[in-house]
């Protein structure tokens, strides 16, 4: 790898594509890798064991482009298989979302001795208590509220906006807990959700800071790659090219929402591919004809 | 095959239980072998490509256990893949849910002249158009209304019940257009859509008729089997054994709603598994020590 060496990305669908926009913000000459494993998706009810293997398979594949970088920009990801892929790929630098979105949730709590700290998350997040923490080893008083929402990362794919009744009644049932005991901060724990960032802060009454770990773990990519001596030098605006595991139409066409810009058509890659180094292109059809 | 053998019932994840369900009632001596592939699920949003070969790859595996009979019970699998894996197992006799469901719609539309079916899915298997060419193949002329429910599935495996506001601003939703253009039958084109049967009779108006394939297909199942010689003859109940992809402790906890029976704790199968024939234990690990 050297600085002219790409940052990839890595999510289960869409919701990473957030990240991406706050690394273009922050380091707008970088390249940038991104894949999506909209075959495989959601990540969020599933388990440790799955979501690992999922996340190696994905990163042995993107090898070949020799990153310098690579970033975990899913929550749930981050949350089961962060710490395994540090230890199968040690020579490569992997971060997450969930170490920025804690240490932002602390500062943002303030000097209050003992604050309530909210995270709004999918199911396998809050299982993992990663968020727990990583919140606890930079405060140990604080008083944690993790809120599972399996409802929003569907309604967000499935394209509702903030008008719809559906999205108001979801939310309502998901925060009601959380503003009914006080929380001081609440911390987006998805990559997802900030696309409903705005209807969030106006129900939970603009006093509560809404922590979106997206912009710190651009802010965390920049510095280390800064140490590291890894800084893009080309005068010109960084790529980004997509690699996905299903249907690159779909995620070209709702990309947009995500990044605040239109995307080139991904690649599309099999899941299968995944296993290429010692897969034969059609195995089922082999082993029936066996 | 023989006799004895068992039926395999394959599906996504949980709501196939509802067709095992009836395949027992008409059937208790058989024994029956179910798969859910809830590392994948759901696939209602996925193309047929990833889908067929998740469907093809789920077969291969349960080959081993000499199946008389396939049921894919899953609405969009049945959609997206079913001609394909008939082709490529010619040998075994595979079956779905649309064309016993659509045979059953077109029966309840009686004697109108242009009757108006609504079908109620999946987005993968509106885009399918399987419905309407099952539909159009007996009935001509007949309107179709395609309303897709990308929400339906998510909500019903978070496990919310009919008194959640939250599940009748969805069913309304996607009820209203159908309702306001006055349909005569209402097909439930997915297997976890029952769960709600009642609510969802009540809020058209008891006065259409609500089809659920899973019975139409366990009688289509039976009368197979009977024409083939091949119905169990043991004197006992069958027995009903389960392979999940991931988790087998959350299927078993969620199973009971979409059986109406508890289930042995299921056997987990890894989706690497799926591609055992020709793949070593740990191929990422290996790839990465190359």
């Amino acid at each position: 790898m050297s600085p002219s060496s790409p940052i990839v990305v890595i999510d289960s669908g869409l919701g990473g594509l957030t990240v991406v926009r706050a690394i273009q913000n922050v380091l707008p000459k970088e390249d940038i890798v991104y894949f999506g494993d909209t075959a495989r998706l959601p990540y969020g009810s599933k388990t440790a064991a799955t979501v690992c293997s999922f996340v190696e398979q994905i990163i042995s594949y993107l090898q070949s482009k020799n990153p310098k970088h690579v970033v975990i920009a899913c929550n749930t990801a981050t949350a089961l298989a962060l710490q395994s892929v540090q230890h199968t790929f040690a020579s490569l630098p992997i971060t997450g979302v969930i170490e920025p979105g804690a240490k932002a949730a602390v500062i943002a709590a303030g000097s209050k001795m003992v604050p309530t700290i909210a995270v709004l998350a999918t199911e396998a997040t809050v299982r993992s208590k990663a968020y727990e923490r990583a919140i606890h080893r930079r405060r140990h008083h604080a008083r944690l509220l993790m809120r599972p929402a399996p409802l929003l990362v569907p309604i967000i794919e499935e394209g509702r906006t903030v008008n719809d009744p559906l999205v108001r009644v979801a939310l309502q049932q998901y925060l009601e807990p959380l503003i009914r005991n006080r929380m001081n901060v609440l911390v987006l724990g998805c990559t997802h959700y900030p696309v409903y960032r705005e209807l969030i802060q106006e129900m939970t009454g603009k006093v509560v800071p809404v922590i979106d770990s997206a912009q710190q773990c651009a802010e965390d990519v920049a510095r280390r790659l800064k140490i590291a001596g890894m800084l893009h030098g080309q005068n010109g605006a960084g790529s980004l090219s997509s690699f996905v595991t299903d249907d690159p139409e779909r995620f070209q066409l709702l990309a947009p929402r995500f990044l605040g810009m239109e995307i080139d058509r991904p690649t599309w890659v099999h899941p299968e591919e995944l296993y290429a180094p010692v897969m034969p292109p059609s195995p089922v059809r082999l082993s029936q004809s066996a």
